[in-house]
């Protein structure tokens, strides 16, 4: 149960709003006047703009907020005791930006005592901003976002991974190649892409391996204020170099995928 | 070697842009105000959307051009004995397009003689139209297309496809399966998408199996005047219903994947 009232709740939502909002003016600006990259030693990529973002992000945070917690992709935690917690991703899905698809994102979620209170994750190319609060709703842009009942099954939805080769770092590459066989409408909607699908409702269902906290920061609340269900599957390691296993989506969808990628001990 | 002159090219290119621009319109409007959604025989989707611009489409050629040929997906053929042939899909990727997921396209290319003269691919939703004409040049939008070297290698580029289901109706879900073996980023990105990240260099190349010819109607003249390479690997079937086989891109990730998937019968 969160401990925060629901007017706090709203003003720390309009905060994150117009921390997205100030991060996409920096992203939008890094793409149109050029950027360098870099590979980092896990061999992903990083580049000026996501520096530059998460800068943004964080002086941000730290104007309104100086006592909450910071923890970002790219820089060193800050305030890591206090029971805010703010945790970003500058851009997700820097492969996408750096090679010109727009369908990468930034990443934003507060969490109080651990539990999620307010995600925005924002396409700065497509111009798509999805933001909820716990208790309060989720809006893509200005419209309010409900997952209705679609009469549709789970093998009509279409479903969205991310690339193979994330769930090859979690061990789970089996359970992917059976995912492809028997369901016919799978699709690679990678990062962050994939997530805000679910929450309109475009996909059924987002089966995520092999992302890390920030990766999934913003998308319980999201998907939970749009009507859907959010189910981490499994963690492998701890703390912030931690890989995630998570789906997201539709209720009955979710409920399809979850025997599927049941961890090896439960499906055993 | 292409019969028209150039001036009658540029002429040509111009008015196929000026149809895109109209079927966008309607497309849009469909989007904004609703639509109906139909099952066809084979399970594909259409809507009134698709007929409104394929008709707006038509309407346009027959005003402009009342001797060419027209071969459209949803409605019958025209004038098929003329020199020229316009080919068109009013809406590729009618699935993303039902479910609100901003990646599909409408496709125009024209034929004279068999040879591909003009194509333009238009994404509505995203704003965006690539267009080129034969010795004319590609575009993406007002700016020029030029695909230059890089210093990736094949395997560093993203490689596109179409669903996995696409390559099982010509039966090459094996080499599907061994290009996500093999190479280490790949993602589907159905329908037109991932021919137009092709045309400006976001990916390496894509490899599309399980189209029709109005699938590939642009796509020709787009990639090769872009500085590509096109490749028709197979047909099963005839005329308008026969399936294809294709791969375009960088001519040196073409080049990769083509001993990938190389028809059985040249790879024995």
């Amino acid at each position: 149960m969160i401990a925060l009232p629901i007017s706090e709740r709203r003003r720390l939502l309009s905060a994150a709003r117009e921390m997205s909002e100030a991060a996409r003016r920096v992203i939008l600006a890094k793409a149109q006047n050029g950027f360098r990259v870099r590979t980092k030693p896990d061999s992903s990529f990083v580049t000026d703009a996501d520096l530059a973002a998460e800068k943004s992000f964080r002086a941000e945070i730290s104007r309104r907020y100086p006592d909450h917690g910071i923890l970002g992709e790219e820089l060193p935690a800050v305030n890591p005791d206090s029971p805010y917690q703010w945790i970003l991703d500058p851009i997700d899905g820097t492969l996408s930006f750096t090679r010109g698809i727009p369908l990468y994102g930034s990443i934003l979620g507060l969490f109080h005592e651990g539990l999620p209170v307010v995600g925005v994750i924002d396409h700065p190319a497509l111009k798509e901003r999805f933001s909820a609060g716990a208790g309060l709703g989720a809006w893509r842009n200005q419209d309010k976002l409900r997952l209705k009942k679609n009469g549709r099954s789970p093998e009509e939805e279409i479903v969205a991974t991310g690339d193979r080769g994330h769930f090859k770092k979690m061990g789970r590459e089996a359970e992917y190649d059976r995912l492809l066989l028997r369901h016919p409408q799978v699709r690679s909607y990678a990062d962050c892409f994939g997530h805000t699908l679910a929450f309109s409702g475009a996909i059924g269902a987002m089966v995520d391996y092999g992302i890390r906290v920030w990766d999934l920061a913003a998308s319980q609340v999201l998907i939970e204020e749009a009507g859907g269900r959010y189910l981490g599957l499994e963690r492998q390691g701890d703390g912030a170099s931690a890989f995630h296993g998570i789906i997201l989506g539709r209720p009955e969808v979710v409920e399809w995928l979850e025997g599927l990628f049941a961890p090896a001990e439960a499906a055993a």
